[in-house]
């Protein structure tokens, strides 16, 4: 950071403004102290001091009496945002019984909990993946890499479908509201390989599994309802339900499936009305559910009237015959949720969900409430790439390839002294560094990589050492020295 | 209906049932009594007792004493969305002063209001749309006739991303969170055009401007929030921000725009957050906002402190020189809502807003949470057809086109003894029948037209005798002649 014509301090306080309005120095975060800093940066701490200033002229930051320098919360979203995040502590209810839980600075056994530093924001991730923090590998990446990625099938499906008449004759009215009827008899045939019975009917396509899960929540919730989700897991899930209002009830996943026991108390104090669990290759850990913990699960389901949606994001990693919920209830009481951006293409966002015969209907509206339909054009296109098989052969090619990886990044985790928290398996990997992965993701922004802290996977961002890898994209030495000798400074 | 093998109480039963399973007769509507059933269909009442028999033993409707037969509320939806209807109500506020209020048999002046019968369903009219009553042309329709839309330049467009290696280059990650940076640049220039004044950066493209106005709510309202929304209206947003738990204060939409006394009113009372409206060729009136009107809007808006959504959904068929909410505004306390559904391709769900610098990333936050990415594919051959001027020369031949289109059907509609109430511009006619067009739109369906009643319009779904035409769908005498027969009954 020493070679450009602009003064060290100018620098240094350009690079933190960046990274606050990128959010991923989230409001209320602490700045690393004058000592901290000058150390890390390799400059002389009246330089950190000038730059704080400038901060704290910009208004970006704010000092507060013997405590150190914070990101403002009015930065990127006056008002309404930080009450929104206050609220999103009050409405955390009950216990976490996370492997993490309670032992980050501050954290309290049970109720509502104030984390002393906000992480790294969850949207943040997503958009700094796409403004590119590097040139390197990023190893807390959601998806594959791009080289990965190349097929020369999905533009021969799209041309298929690009003549003028083509076009014309599905893109001139609003189109089928459950969308396209023969992506929707394709992916009831790739649910029969899952096990999971559902007829084109049953299926309503959407913008990407995420706008799936969003019509179920949407459908099945009001603002104030109870809803358990996983813990750990993905920050989006927690930020959708939290914006919706909804009160989030953690349940730990272990490596069998959910905390049973913790559930069964949620469901008799707080009567939720859904679980929303990634049953296969679970996001972070890679744990897939037992099917005893499932027919548990469905018997609480039944027991104590609240719905399942089962995120199956990461199916094409996992074997076909791997346990889903939805399988062993035939959907009645669980609602499956799917999509193609983890093998095929994450811009596409073809997703779907398919649902028991008596929700269909309200899920529909739901849809056609939030974007009437969806592109037929996509939808078209990806059913020919399942009908052809193109799909299943590049989903096998993608694992065998994902195979290797992940026996490498392993060695290389290995040999760099971590330890993995999980078995590794499927795209993700859970690794325990010893130290706080927020601070360590700071540090490791400088050096160019943009990490998953484990807050990022709590509902209530408690503090945590562990943290999601990609295997795909921790293929490099480097990355893991840096990693080892950041984390022992 | 006498020409199948089947009985003719099974063909009227069936009828019914379907009639009941696409919403077009809504939970909660009234059958026709068995005398004039019997005189519609032109069969003996004893057929349409045992019609309606068997609907009562399928569980689709259930008998009132004294009162007759009701579609049953639990058909479609069961219990929750029944809560919803019913709270529809007890969050309607305030006062709706529009032309038809009052009139309507059970409606009462001022308070939550019970309709005696439920009208045709918001999404109903979505779903019939495509799932095809009839061959005619549909009255009822919100877009114009595929064979109106018909380009080349959207295919050619398409083709030009659709080599393995372009596809490759936008659709293997996420893509840019605010949406493809061409679209975004040609959008700019697009509302420089009708003079809002917005940069790239101050532009978010959606799925389609149903999905922005989503976006839009769920970002600047919480659960139990009032917005004001003008009525008539459009009833998906009624029903979505109903879906949303947000409490509805209808405001009288005038010629010269919304009732300013009303507005203030609810503004003093009720310190609503947002104020929704399609300032340019209102649905379905087709009223347009006077600059005087627009800037007492804006004046509220700042004494009271709400923001205003403009939905500018019907730009393409007005002039650029309409006044608009935002232009006056400057995007301070608006946001500019548009698509391209009525001129160019209804599934190609290419929608945006513009926002004022401060609420973006708060709005693109809540696109990431409800579908992460949009698909680069559309929105780059998109680009590329308003970079063209595609899009623009496309437009001016369609308003020529359907100004062809008015002139005949007002034409029509006056020969056959209808009224406008509301001078006639724009896609949309706002048609005075002088009967309750409930009842009307259901006799009419059995003529195969699908209406769009007022009741649709109205956010207390209150009965109407006023209904909106499509001026490019309502060119043949044989619909106004139905018309005019069935309102004389």
């Amino acid at each position: 950071m020493k070679s450009s014509a602009q003064s060290l301090t100018e620098q240094l306080a350009a690079r933190f403004a960046q990274r606050i309005r990128d959010r991923l120095l989230a409001p209320g975060a602490r700045l690393p102290s004058v000592r901290q800093c000058a150390q890390q940066q390799g400059v002389s701490p009246s330089t950190v001091v000038g730059a704080y200033d400038q901060l704290l002229a910009q208004g970006l930051v704010e000092a507060r009496r013997n405590r150190g320098f914070f990101v403002r919360d009015s930065v990127q979203t006056p008002g309404e945002y930080a009450l929104m995040q206050s609220q999103t502590r009050a409405r955390l209810d009950g216990q976490a019984d996370g492997p993490e839980q309670g032992t980050g600075p501050g954290a309290s056994a049970q109720g509502a909990v104030s984390p002393p530093r906000a992480p790294l924001n969850a949207t943040a991730l997503i958009r700094g993946m796409f403004h590119g923090i590097s040139d390197k590998p990023q190893p807390g990446m959601g998806v594959l890499p791009q080289e990965w990625l190349q097929t020369t099938f999905l533009a021969s499906a799209v041309r298929r479908f690009c003549s003028a008449k083509e076009l014309n004759a599905f893109s001139l009215q609003y189109g089928e509201p459950a969308g396209d009827a023969g992506l929707r008899r394709a992916l009831s045939q790739r649910l029969k390989s899952l096990a999971v019975q559902a007829g084109p009917e049953q299926i309503i396509t959407t913008l990407g599994a995420t706008h799936a899960l969003d019509i179920v929540s949407r459908t099945l919730l009001r603002a104030g309802d109870y809803v358990m989700v996983e813990e750990p897991g993905w920050a989006v899930e927690f930020a959708r339900l939290d914006a919706l209002g909804m009160r989030i009830l953690p349940v730990p996943r272990r490596s069998d499936g959910p905390d049973l026991e913790v559930m069964e108390r949620y469901a008799q104090a707080h009567a939720p009305k859904l679980f929303v669990s990634v049953s296969v290759l679970h996001n972070p850990t890679g744990f897939c559910l037992t099917p005893a913990s499932a027919h548990r699960i469905l018997q609480l389901a039944n027991q104590y009237n609240f719905h399942v949606v089962e995120d199956d994001t990461y199916s094409h990693f996992a074997s076909d015959h791997a346990t889903r919920l939805c399988a062993l209830d035939g959907l009645q009481r669980t609602i499956y949720v799917g999509g193609f951006a983890k093998i095929l293409a994450p811009n596409w966002r073809v997703g779907y969900m398919a649902a028991p015969p008596n929700l269909v209907e309200r899920l529909l509206d739901t849809k056609l409430l939030s974007t009437l339909t969806t592109p037929a054009l996509l939808e078209k296109a990806l059913a020919w790439c399942v009908e052809q098989g193109q799909i299943r052969r590049h989903a096998e090619r993608i694992r065998q390839r994902l195979n290797g990886a992940r026996s490498r990044s392993v060695a290389l985790a290995q040999a760099h002294g971590f330890t993995f928290a999980a078995e590794p398996v499927g795209l993700f990997g859970w690794v325990e560094t010893g130290v706080d992965t927020d601070a360590l993701s700071q540090r490791m922004l400088d050096e160019g990589y943009l990490l998953a802290p484990g807050a990022l996977f709590h509902a209530r961002r408690t503090p945590s050492s562990l943290m999601r890898i990609n295997f795909a994209t921790t293929q490099e030495p480097l990355f893991w020295s840096t990693l080892q000798r950041l984390c022992a400074e």
